[in-house]
Formats: C-alpha cells, sequence, structure tokens
C-alpha cells in the first residue's frame, strides 16, 4: 500500500514526537510508507521547517550510510516565557502556603499537562548535551523527572529516602539536609545506576539544596557525575545556598507566612548557565 | 501568514496528540492558520484517518455552534499485543527475581518509552468513560499513572504511606495488606481529591489486592467512586484475590524462587472487564 504525503506527514510527526533523540534512518521510513527516499527527504524538510516555525523542535540530519534523521525538543522562548508568567500566577495564590514555610504544589504537580510541557522546556536546555540518565528523589519529583527523560530518552533512576525490599540491593548515604540541618538517609538500587553515568538531577522545588547535594555524594558512590541539575520552583533567597549551577523556571521570593504573602518571579531559565 | 495544508497537518497532529479529550473547535484551527473551515475539516478528515490506519487514535466530531474536534488515545488491537509480548519476554528474565517472591521492576518502570506506552493502552479502554482523576500509592505507579492520566487529560493525585508535612490537612486510613496480612496506614492530602469525583486506580503490581482496596476505602472517606483498576502486572493465581474487577496487561505465573523460575503470559487485557 502506498500512502499519499499528507498521510505521511501526519505519521511521522507522531513518529518522530514519540521518538526523541533516536536516530531513524530514512530507509525506515521509505519502507514504512513503501515511497522513494527522495520523497521521504521532501517530507523531512517540511516536518523540520513547520516544528521550528511552531516552536515544538527541530530535526537533525546525520549524513552518510549510517545516518537518518533526529528530533530535538527545542521549545521557542515566546512559549517559554508563556508557560513561565502563566505558572508564577498560578502559585502566587496566597492560601498556597502551608504551615513552615511550605508551598502546596500538589495540584500543579498533578497535572500532567504542566507537568509534560515543564518536562519539555527542561529537556529543550539539555537536548544537546550528554545526559544518560535523569535521577530524581521520590516522591514529588518523580513525574518531572519522567517528563524530561522521556524527551531526552533516557531512563529515570528514583533514589528513595527508605530502604525498600522490593528493589535488591541498595547503595545508602548519609547527607544533612540544608534547611532543616537533620542528618537524612538517601538510598538507591545498586543496579539501577551503571559506573560512569551521566546524571541530570531533576527536582520539583529546592530550598538550600541539601537533597541535591545528598544526590551528587550519592553519584559519587556509583563513579557517576552530575550533567546538569533543574528544577521547576527555587526557594526565595538562601543565605547559604549548597548548590550554584543549576537551571530553575520560577523563583519564590518575599515569602511572608504571617502576612500569607508570596512573590513569585522567573527562574535562571534564561540567565542561568546548565 | 497562510499555511499550507502539509504545515497544517504536521502542527495539527501535534496540536490534538497534545490535547486529549479536549473540545477543540474548527474555529481555533481556522484562525491558527488563517484558512477556511472548509479547508480545516478536510484537513481533520485525513488526519482522523490516518491515526485510525496507524493505530494511534481517533477523532470524534461534536457537532453544532459549540461543536469541535476531540483526540482519543486508541491503541490497535496488533499494537497492544505486540507490546504484551514484549513486555513478557522482558519480564521473563530470573535474574529479576528477589527474595520475598517480589520482582525487579525498577528498570522497566524507569523506561519512559515503555511506561507511556503501557499508558497509553491503558488509557485507550478508558478513553471513552467519564474518568475524572487517575490515583496511584507512592512510588512505583507514579510513572504510570501519569502516563495514562496525560491521555486522559484528568489531574493525578498521589496516596502516601507516610504523612509529609508539605501537603497540608490529610485523611488517612489503615487497612491490611493482603499478603503480607499487616496493618498499614494510607494517607491523601484532604486539597488533592473533589468529593464526587470518578477515579481511575492505577498501579505498576498487584498482589492479593490489599493496597488497591486501602485506596478504595480512601475514595470511601472522600465520597469518590472507583471508574476502575488497572495494573501493569498482576501476581500469579492469588488464593484469596481481593479485587475482582481490574486490568492487567501482564500475569505472573509460576513463580519458583528456588528454582530461579518465572512464567509470564498476557494479563486480562483483551478479556477482562474494565
Amino acid at each position: 500500500m502506498k500512502f499519499r504525503r499528507s498521510e505521511r506527514l501526519i505519521d511521522m510527526t507522531n513518529y518522530l514526537l514519540d521518538h526523541p533523540r533516536q536516530l531513524v534512518p530514512l530507509t525506515f521510513f521509505a519502507e514504512r510508507y513503501q515511497s522513494a527516499k527522495s520523497s521521504i527527504s521532501e517530507d523531512l524538510t517540511i516536518v523540520k521547517e513547520t516544528l521550528e516555525q511552531r516552536g515544538i523542535g527541530t530535526l537533525k540530519t546525520v549524513p552518510g550510510a549510517a545516518g537518518g534523521v533526529k528530533f530535538f525538543v527545542k521549545v521557542s522562548e515566546k512559549e517559554v516565557t508563556l508557560f513561565i508568567n502563566e505558572l508564577c500566577e498560578l502559585i502566587a495564590h496566597s492560601d498556597r502556603l502551608l504551615p513552615g514555610g511550605y508551598l502546596y504544589l500538589t495540584d500543579i504537580l498533578g497535572n500532567p499537562q504542566i507537568v509534560q510541557k515543564a518536562g519539555r522546556i527542561i529537556a529543550s536546555r539539555y537536548a544537546d548535551s550528554q545526559i544518560d540518565v535523569v535521577m530524581t528523589v521520590a516522591t514529588k519529583g518523580i513525574p518531572l523527572a519522567y517528563a524530561v527523560a522521556s524527551q531526552l530518552n533516557v531512563p529515570v533512576v528514583i533514589v528513595r529516602r527508605d530502604n525498600k525490599v522490593t528493589e535488591g540491593p541498595t547503595v545508602s548515604i548519609n547527607y544533612v539536609s540544608g534547611s532543616a540541618k537533620r542528618i537524612q538517609t538517601m538510598v538507591l538500587s545498586k543496579r539501577s545506576l551503571a559506573e560512569g553515568s551521566r546524571v541530570l538531577i531533576v527536582d520539583d522545588f529546592m530550598k538550600a539544596g541539601g537533597t541535591v547535594m545528598g544526590m551528587i555524594s550519592l553519584l559519587e558512590e556509583f563513579n557517576a557525575s552530575v550533567a546538569g541539575i533543574a528544577v521547576l520552583v527555587e526557594a526565595e533567597k538562601i543565605e547559604e545556598r549548597l548548590v550554584d549551577d543549576y537551571l530553575s523556571l520560577v523563583q519564590l521570593s518575599d515569602v511572608d507566612v504571617k502576612e500569607k504573602r508570596i512573590n513569585v518571579r522567573e527562574g535562571n531559565y534564561f540567565k542561568g548557565r546548565k
């Protein structure tokens, strides 16, 4: 069965979006649609132009016999700004303030559309980097970690604070939480992370950065390295931030629990180093 | 700026896949592409046919002034069968057996591609049902729950076994775990689930069903009802299964820890009631 161009474009778009950072040989599409490679090349040019114009992503061509095409997510600056502004508005409601200066984010983190968009935006910054795995700590960072990882086409490893029987042998470390100055434990299944992995750390919220520091210590036990740190929300200016080099979408400032006031502004996404 | 059909089809496909079960008015697309409604209608016919032919999903048209089009995920039986077979092969490795008859699934659940595909397949069965929210219990069910929820365009609520300070007031229940017969606690933030919600329960693994029963008890406290139960893997025939009415992709049988043997077969996806 031969496919018309319109059908090829629709299926190709779905296929490429579904397989980010994976090399798809032209022959794969040529066989899939019983079409000449030259037609497939033309299709891909149209797909690439449209994805770029709409701020969705881009295609990169790998030339040669083993060549093909790869989709990279690349959310446009305009889309990112729109999203961050919406997120700031969502977060700025005073009824989100919980005792202890915590913020109720459960509804935002429970919305798959928001989480996926945030994941795409974070992944846009790391799409060109060599990332082998995304790491997060249970529980709240998990959805965002998956949203990022699915766009980077890498697995997720989840660090836990308890030791569950069902994951086999584990490595654990103790660390001092930055804000509360308490000694805590982190555990990771031995099998779940290969030596030498380049790891992108993703979390929903960062205060002083103690949890992130804990994850970095744990990585050392696996001889793995930090390829980046990204959070959805960072807390207001902390006197002693343990981590310098991170990406944030939103920053809290001027949180006053008594007055029930929160100011929320753009994080360092545009200015931050990765 | 006017858009050619090919560009419209590519962007439309991305937009619809990204907004499942949401009504998109024809006028939205007409304005987005500066095109006549009649052209948009023709585009949508092509998109619908292609999505159906490739086993991706379908479009439904809502007629009238407030009408438009909705995308529903609908993975074809052929694709489901392929996926379940692959999953069975992946799981059947004897080195997955952990002490206590548990199964190491961390690598499978850590693979976003697998989890998203499983999510689409489960969502395909519930796409036509009235589901207001997907519920799961921390930690391992979370990625699958998000994968399902994103296709159903509903939020996720996460039940916890500990009481975290950062979620505000909570409701908790005690329940007896089915296999270990221990009394355990489940906690859900009071704010996170509206009264009367129709809830799809999603989890990675089900043994006797104690955890699912716990979630059902918790739902009663919120005057919410069970709209379905879906798991990735169900354990081998349990003498006393606490839950009857569920969907599973894969079923374990004949697990022998001493002999390091696991048999894995298709779950009740095709035969099961929802």
